[in-house]
Formats: C-alpha cells, sequence, structure tokens
C-alpha cells in the first residue's frame, strides 16, 4: 500500500460508533499527536473530524496556503474531515469563556461519543495547553442545556475526552495513560502518510521520526510494534473486564 | 431473586475470557473490595477463582471455622470457586520472596488472564498492602521461564493486574481508576449477598452498607446505580477506543 | 425539627468566633459543596455571610429570579445572610484581577476570620475553578495596605482559607483534607433543608441525596455520622494538639 | 529561667488531655525531630511517655550509657517520661510484624491519645522510616480485639497518629502539615534544653541549631516566632472551625 | 569588604558564559528570591540583567520613585543592570499573550543563555505566577521564527529557564531543586546589600533574615554555609558527571 | 572503530574525576540502564567499577557461567572493572540490613565519588527495587562512623547517589532527570557493544534496540543524537550555573 493513499475505512457496523472529533491548534497537531489512533478509528468505521483552530501562521516554515492544504490532505490519509476555524490566531490563542463557547457549539453540532484534545500540560506550546483547556470546558458547556449562546444547538453529552500529547513533555504526569494498539502495517502506513502530508514542516525536523520513536517505544512496552498514549480526562467506566485483556506489562 | 442464591452464570463466548485469579489476605476481603466485579465476570461466563490467604484467626470476630465457612459461601454466592493458603497467618504477614515465588506458582497452575489482588496503598491493614506487593511481584515472576523454584510448571505472563481497595483508605493516589458498572439488579444482589454471608463479620459494623455507599457514589459520577473502581497496575492497551464508550463525567 | 426551619444558633461565645465569609459561583454552590459546616457554623454563634455571584442564569432549570429566592431561602436555613453580586455571568466567568479587587473589598469589608471558596481543580463546571482561584487572589490582595483601588477599605488579613468540593471531581489531590463533623441531627436537618430549598435544582436530579451519600462516607471512616470535607490553602497553625482529638482512622 | 530546669506543667484540666505516646529509633529523635511539641503539650498537662527503640550505639559520638543518660535528661526537661526498648539494634532495624505486634502491645498498655512516630520518607537514617511505618501498622494493630499475641492486654484505639521529621529530606510530601506554635520562651527553652541534653550528638555538629532554623522559619510563615511541622496519617477531623483560628499564609 | 560596595567581578573566562537575564514581578523580587545566585554569576564574569515588571505601586511601603531607585542600586551591587518595563501595574498583571510576545522580544534582544523567573506556584503574590507563566511561554516563543510580531529581531533560543522562589510558599513541589551554593563570603555579603538596599521593604519587616535563614537551611543539608534553590523547567543536560562533584545529602 | 574494541579512555584530568561505583541486580542490568553514561565517564578518565550482585541464575536464557563472562567483557568494553558478590540470589532479593551493611562496606573499600543504583519504582523486576533501596542505605552507613560490623574500614561520604531505570516502567515519577549526553559515536558504539555482549540475554529480544529508542528519544528532546536519564537522590549542589550550559527543551 503507498504511503499517500488516503485509508479505506473497512465499515465494521459503523452504526455503533459515535463519532470523533478531534481538536488541533495548529495544522499537524492532530496527526503528529495521534494520527494512528485516528486512522485505527475510521478503519473500524467511526466517522472523525478535525477542528483545527489556526493556519499556521506563526510557523517558522510554510504559508497559511500551503499549511491548510497540507491539513486538509492529511486528514483525507487518516480517512478523516476537517475544518479550521479562527480563534486568536497562531501563537495568540486566549483562554477565554467566548472560545468554550464556540467550541461547545461545534460539539453540539457534531455531536461526537468521543472528543480529542491536545493536553493540558503547561510546559508545551503554549497554544496546545490553553486550547486542551478550552475544549476540556467545551465538552461541559456541551451538555449544559440552558446556556443561551447556544440555545439554537441542542444540548449534547460527549461520552469521553482524551487529551493527546504532541511532544513527550506534554504527557500529563497525573493521569494513567491507555496506550491503543497502531501497530498494523496499513494504520502505521496511513499515520505516516498523513504527517509527511505536512511537508513544510518536516523539511528541516525529523517530527515524523520522532513521532514513530515514540510510539515504537510505547509498543515495546505492550508486547506490540506501535502503540499511541492517550490520557483520559475522567475514569472510564466499563461493562466489565472483557475489553481489557491486555496491558503494557512486557518488561 | 432471592439474595442468597448462587449466581448463575449467563455462559456467553466463555471461551474468550481467560480465568480470573483474586488473591484476599482475609476470608472477606475480596467480596468487600470488589465482590460485583467478580459477580459481573462470573455472570459473563469468566471463570474466577479465590486464593485467600489466611483464616482471618486474628479477627475480632468468627472462629477460623466459621470463616472459612463463610468465605466459601460467598464464594459461591458469586459463581467463584475458593482455595485457603497458610503464609505466615492473619495480621503476621511478612513481605518475603518466598511467598512471591509461592503465588507465581498459584499464578502458572491456574494460567489467569486477569489478576486482583489488594492495593499496595500502606496506611491500610498492613496485611493488605503487602499481600497487593506480593503479588504484583508474583505476577512477574509467573513469567520468568528460568526461575528454578517453579521449573515444574511452565511460565504463564498475565494480561493484568488490578488493584481493588477494601476500604477508601486504600484506593491508591497516583493511579487513575477504572470503574466497572455493576448496576444490574442480579449483581447487586449476588454482591450484597456474597458480602451478608459474612456473618461474624457484618454483625457489629455495617461493612456492607459502606461498600454499597461506595459503589454508588461512584455509580452517580458515571450516571448509573453502582459502580466499584479498580486500579490497573499497568497502561491498558486497547485495539481502538471502541469499547470505551461511557466515561465518569456525570458532575 | 422540622426540615424547613431555620437554624436557630445557641449563641456559645460569639464575641470569640471571627464571621465567616463564603463564596459561591452559583446559587446552591456552597450548601451543596458545604451547607452542613456553615449550618454548624452558625449554631456555635458564628456570623456567615455567603456572596453568590451569578443568579444561574444559564442553569438548565430555573430563572433568576427563582434561584435568586432559593438562594437567600437556603441561607437564612443554615442562619447565613446572602448577597448576590454580578462577575461575568453564570458560565461567563473569567479569571481576571479587577474581580479578585472586587473581591478583596468585599473581604476588607466583611472582615471575615475564614473565608469558604469553591475548589481550584480544573475539571469541574469552568465557574468553580476560576471563583476558587479569584478568591484565593483576593483574600491575599485584602491586605495589601498599598493597593490603591482599595484605599477606602482599611486592610485585612484573613486567618484561613477553606476549598469545599461541590462534588467529588473537585477535590484536589494535593491537599490533605480536613473532616468536619456535621452528624448532630439539626444541623443535617438544617443542610438537607437548605439544599432541598432550591426546588428547580432537585426536581431531576438527586444532588441532595449525593451529596449526603458523600458525607455519609466521609462519616463513616471518621466514625460518626456524617462528616463534609474542607481543604485548607495553607497549613494549619494550632497552639498545641488540643483541639485534634478524633482523627479519621476507623477502617 | 534557666535552659537546663525541667518543665513545670501548669495543670491545665489533665484529665481531659489523653497521653501523648512518642517513638524513637534513637536516643535523641525525639528531642530534635518534635521536642517542642512535647514541651507544649506537657506545659499543658498532659502526660508524655517516650520508647526509645535503641541506645543509639552504632552512633560516631557518645556509648549507649552516655546516651540513655542524656535521652531520660532530656525527657524529663520535656516533663516526659522515657523507657528504652531493643528490637534489633541501633542502624540494623528490620520493618517486621514481630515489633509492630510488640509495640502494639506498648501503644495498649500506655492507652495515649496521640502517638508520634518519624516520618516514613525513605530517604533518611534507615531505622527513621522503618520505625514510622512500624508504629503506624501497631496504632492498628493496637485496636484489633482478636490479637492472641496480645490478648492480656485491652485493645485500644488511639485518636491520631502525627509524624515528625528529624531533618527536612524527612518531610513527607504528600501529607499537609500541621504547625505547632512553639514560639513561647518557655517552650523554645525547654526544647533547646533538651536538645543540649544529647551532648555527645552537639558537640560536633550545629544540631540545635539546624532546629531552631528550621522552626524558626515555619514560625515566619507562620507569623510567630518557632512552629513545628507534624504530619497527620489520617484526616483530621473536627467539630468546627472554631479551633482553627490561625493559618500559616503570613507570606 | 563593606556590605554596600558593588561586586567586583573576577572576570574569568566571561566570553564563555552567556548572559543571564531575570524577570521581576516586582522593584524587589530578584534580590529576594535569587539575589545570591545573581552575585555568584556575575562574580564569575557572566553579565546579568533585570528586567522588573513593575515599580512596586501598590506596595504598602515605598513609593514608586523610591523603589526604582532602591532596585537600581541592589542590582548594581549585585552587579548586574537593570531596566523597568510597564505590563498591567503591581498587582494588576494579567496572563496574556501580548505580555509573552513582548518579554520574547526582550529575550530576542538580550541574548540570554539562562533566564530565571518567579516560579508559578499559585498561592503566593499573584503577579509572580503569573509572570512566571508569561515567562515560560516567551523564552518558547523568542525561537519561534514566523512570530510577525517579533520579525524585526532574529529568534533566539535560551539554554535554561529556572524558577526562583520568593517564598517558601512558592517553592514548586513537582521539580526537584538544584541547590546553588551561594556560601562564599563576598557572595552573602553583596546578597545581603542587595536586599537592604530595599530600604522601604525591609524597615517593617524582616524579609532579609528570611531569606538567609532559608538559605542556611538549604546550606546545611548540603553540608556548606548558605545555598539558593532554583527549579529547572526542563531536565538539565550534561555532558558527563563531572559537574556534579556535590550533593544535598548531608543529613 | 569497531563495536567489539574497549573503550580507550582519553586521560583527562584523572586526578579530579572521583571513582564511580554502580551496582546491578543482575550480570546486564547496568549496561542495560546506563551503560552510555559508564562509557563517557571513563573515557573522562573516571576509574569506573560495578558490583554485580548475582550471576543471573534466574534468567531464562544463559548460565551463570555464560553469563559472567559476559557481564566481564561488556564491563571491560565500558572500561570499567566488575566483580561479582551473592546477596540472596537471582529473584530471591530480599531488602535486609545486612545486605545494606555488606554494601556500605563495598562503597567504604572504593571510596567513589559517584553510585549509581537501580531505581526504587516498584512496578519492575522485583530485585532492582530492592537493590536500590539497598544501596541507598548502603551509601548512608558508609559514613555513619560508629557502626560496628564496618569498624575494620574508614567511613567514608559518597557525593551523590543516582538512579538508573533499566526499563521505562522503572523511571521514578517524582524525581527531576538529569540526561546525560551520550550522542558521541564512540560512546554509542562502546554502549552498543556492551549490550550486545550480553548475547545470552539478546537473542531473543531486542533489548539493546529498545535501549537505544529510549536514549534517541530523550536525545531529541534535549537536541541531540542519545542521552540517558539518572535521577538524583538527592538535589545536585553547584558552584554556579556555568556547568548548566544546556537544557532538554527542544520541543
Amino acid at each position: 500500500m503507498p504511503l499517500t493513499a488516503p485509508m479505506k475505512p473497512t465499515q465494521k457496523s459503523p452504526a455503533k460508533l459515535a463519532p470523533l472529533l478531534a481538536f488541533g491548534a495548529h495544522p499537524d497537531d492532530i496527526e503528529f499527536g495521534c494520527g494512528g489512533v485516528i486512522a485505527r478509528e475510521t478503519q473500524a468505521g467511526r466517522k472523525a473530524h478535525f477542528v483545527i483552530c489556526s493556519r499556521g501562521e506563526a510557523g517558522t516554515h510554510g504559508t497559511p496556503k500551503q499549511r491548510t492544504a497540507e491539513a486538509k490532505r492529511a486528514a483525507a490519509l487518516l480517512g478523516a474531515t476537517a475544518e479550521f476555524i479562527e480563534l486568536d490566531g497562531d501563537v495568540h490563542l486566549e483562554f477565554r469563556v467566548a472560545h468554550a463557547i464556540r467550541l461547545a457549539g461545534i460539539v453540539r453540532r457534531a455531536r461526537p461519543g468521543i472528543v480529542l484534545a491536545p493536553s493540558v500540560a503547561e510546559n508545551q506550546h503554549p497554544d496546545h495547553a490553553k486550547l486542551g483547556r478550552i475544549v476540556r470546558d467545551a465538552a461541559r458547556l456541551a451538555r449544559y442545556g440552558g446556556l443561551k449562546d447556544l440555545r439554537h444547538l441542542p444540548p449534547h453529552a460527549i461520552e469521553h475526552l482524551f487529551f493527546y500529547a504532541v511532544t513527550p513533555e506534554a504527557e500529563p504526569r497525573d493521569i494513567s495513560p491507555v496506550f491503543i494498539d497502531v501497530s498494523a502495517p496499513d494504520i502505521v502506513a496511513a499515520w505516516t502518510a498523513a504527517m509527511a502530508a505536512h511537508r513544510s514542516q518536516t523539511a528541516t525536523r525529523n517530527y515524523v521520526d520522532l513521532q514513530l520513536t515514540r510510539a515504537r517505544l510505547l509498543g515495546a512496552r505492550a508486547g506490540i510494534g506501535h502503540a499511541i498514549a492517550l490520557f483520559p480526562n475522567d475514569p472510564l467506566v466499563l461493562d466489565s473486564l472483557a475489553p481489557l485483556s491486555r496491558g503494557a506489562r512486557h518488561f
């Protein structure tokens, strides 16, 4: 399978899988932080949609136009759709209620089961931590029925909010991670292709290699090829122990 | 359904569910700490076996004979089997390698997928924390092929070790909990009956009520009736996000 | 004693007890988070005053007018007075210095010994965490003599700031709690009545039961009926160990 | 008042204050770690007794005989009595159940309200952390009615276990401290005298100055002269907020 | 050497030491929080520059004019230069991107190797924590080549960001400290003189003594006279273990 | 340079570098956990000695004889010497004072500046955590002048104890790491060769790749090729900030 072919998801019981909504502060954050998880979910028939909150206009490399195109292509390679919104602009994001309400409106419109956001660890690109906090509040506000700003959209309660970590520094220290197995060759290929689609970013620094190395190291702990860590904002609730048939205890 | 009728598990795909092995320091620890989870698993067709490491001979109430009988009855009510082993005796448990090797032998014999043990938080009954640490080591030693003490038993790698907390003080503060839904009326009934089977312990202090109150409070957070928190020793590894369709974010 | 009769405090050495000032983001936060503590303090002769920073106008149920009336009635049932202030409005609260200065002015006016505020844990209603941080700063600014914005009011140094947790998620993980015994029947009754006074909120969801369950679980740990946990912002300073005659070590 | 005059406690309501029992691994640990608290309590009419678990026979300076004499004199200066027990010997202490049972017997005999023990932080003199853990278990075993080893002594439930930190490294990081005000001149004098009584230890290294400096720094935070930090093993339970009239929020 | 003589640094290989840039929220923060470190660095030939973000106009004592003069004199005593900038004013500082960009511009202009900022612990003067967070972001933005607001200044990547703690409460609990030895008599003298230069602040409260006491206590742990703790924002990277020839393990 | 040629250290000021003493529970722990650091230190002229506390006789692969030979060869490749001691045997190590005293004797004999030990994180091979705790105590006992068991050897105070983590799970969460740059090609080569020398262990599982991947990931954070994280047991004490010319803040 060529690296650049978009995912062709096997439509396994799509009716059962509520949509996934992923937020990114910059055009490549979702792909680098958890692209393999997206590929895995869309392959399983889950719909995935990206909300990208800047066009990377303060980045060292790439024009906003280039970056928008790269992000759209990357999303397609992962089987996802993407939209761009303007909050305060790249590097200029503020933690404000108005943003949380706006994102809550998007949550109400998209009605996802699972929401992904950058982690709230503060020692990283400031837009990441702030967006993570904004999304956490937005996911809550989305279900508040009395919020007048959003009265035109019916309330929606998501199932889960997971944080992804764009870099190792962003991994939260106070949440136990969940590892998602992304070892299947087509998943790794789709993820790699989606990262590589951000050509303006990968020309000078080997970000792709960094992420694959991280995933391989987590995979080694789980006795598999590659894994991506997600950090649940709230305790997982399970009907039984049946789905927990694997643990990262290889060493 | 009368409270005292043993669980009649619906044999749903028992072939797929690896056995569960639960360790308790005293005859009632497993039931009080996570009995509802046991009921839920055996109901789903998973085999469950208890290893009880003392006969509660230092307890304020109940003779060893009474307590052994109560534990056997409680296990049966949960659909589980039970065996008793003698380590150092009630209140006298030491953290020793010989115990870990002995329990590793039991793990090799039972070949469980999931192991349950009391948490390692130190501010609780000292036997609990020590047994938790011993089981953690035992679950590791069980897979070490070169361990001569156990050469008569083939190595076995478990999938997961989860800690349960007999009391609130025993809940680990550095592990994110997983909530298991035990709200189904027959599960609550079986759990309640199993706890009540320890008549020597429940006559004077309302331990049953304590546990149901804990479970109801966790359930409220998850928007369900009752839940029991387990604390995974290692990161969960999942094939996808599909099983994570619920989160404890009701408030 | 009927549930709806206001507290009649026994005026025990009121001169010695500095007033208590409690801040709430919404009309029912103080009652649900720590109403039993308020009842206990006013019963002992301490004056208590509530500052409520919105009228709950974004809530799913209840009009601002209804909620204001409910809050006033609830405060009266606890033996406290209440005032409403407008910051940014329900769900719209921002963390701003201007708010901290405004609340510092209220602290200077009320001159409390003890201040209560919602906890600063971020994974809860966003207004709660922000108000907690604003009050923490306000309690500090209240004693800064050179602050020109407040030069018309003499500086005031409070004795203690305690955080209360409206829901279990809001309990801070890095502060050891102090349990306040609220087991006395008249205290439980007054607290229950004050919560129930928020009829618009309690019609659909059993919040009252949640709080009583939490209190009963903490009480069980302390060997008493009901307890409420408060989280001191600063180390307690005591003249001796004499007042510490009880500990939550029942299990 | 000369530094070397024993405390003459003002017998203020001694009936109400349950005895205090302090454990030390070496002859000077209690005095250096929390001597000021002892002085404060005995001055208030509380009986205090020291159980010293070695004679410091592995210390660099001082013979066991000298050190025993110094400890007795120091205890007297603080208004306390002292006894010596032999566990495994200085530097040789092991964490064993037999020791916990033995100390539980002492707790049953002394029937204290408050127990003091060295903290369980591991990066300190190994005897300290181990004794702290042994005492924590002992305080629990003391109330277990069925423990045959101690059947000759009626069970006893203490009110509180507090840890003291002999050095800054031993301060637990996961427990919020309680500061005890030891600023009164006669308390500082008695504490200083008790530390100085350990002449064999203070000749070469200025341990006395270290402790007074620590106490002065904590005192500065509380706006008082000197304070000693204790670390409660369990949540404090209070009848009301009345005793909490002071907080360490001076900066 | 008189306390008030400015440092005369021994010009040891100044070419190799990249400049140090220290940020303070108020005219005396740097001196009280880490003045001894500044003295040590300038003595070794490193250039040091202070950026002071208010004139202390909300302080209880001292006029802005007095405080500016005191800060300049104190900086000179430490061998440093100082400049004043106006953000939102004393006590009024907000956490805003515009401030981070402005400070990033200063970082690009000064091109430091090491940056010092107040810690981000929230329970302290609110300006301190906010400035710490602003500087953390600024140090990152300084190296982002595409930031249009700063396109007139070439990007600059600092080597290290260290936090200092103006008071004990401000010491971060989740970062292991590094102790800098400031025991040399001329360093202690220069530091003391720089603190004493803030006469308007030291007249009423003994802040100088507080800081020297803190430094003496840390020094005691390291077996030296005085030490100041810094808290690295990122892991230290060393060519080898050679520079790590001393550890704080005296007790 | 062939992978299997022993290190030829450049004898840079060997007089100044106190010896390094590394403890391992099994024949390959030191090499896998921190072999690159050893290579870097011996290259700089520091003497390094390994104390290996079992012959790996419980390992799945390799005989004790083979493993002893492999370890000796690996040590030589890193420029270090090695000795074997017998404590309780592989997998059978107990945490006992007698072991700490014995290792303290070795510390007194070797008189190292720096000691390396496996981390004390409990969720790893049980021998590792126990040995880490034993070494921590041993490093302390080594300087206790009055310890009769060791009176034949003069006391010795080490400078630093660093923990290494054989696997990612073993990395302590409560200590900030220090990254040692091991990027130089000859260092990587020597480290790789030393790990590869453990042929009995590397035949079936790619442990070498795991460690190099870990080192590359840390290196990426520091902007270099490879780095190894060490975890200081005590605060670092530095004469100045001069040695801290690099930080892991590349992302």
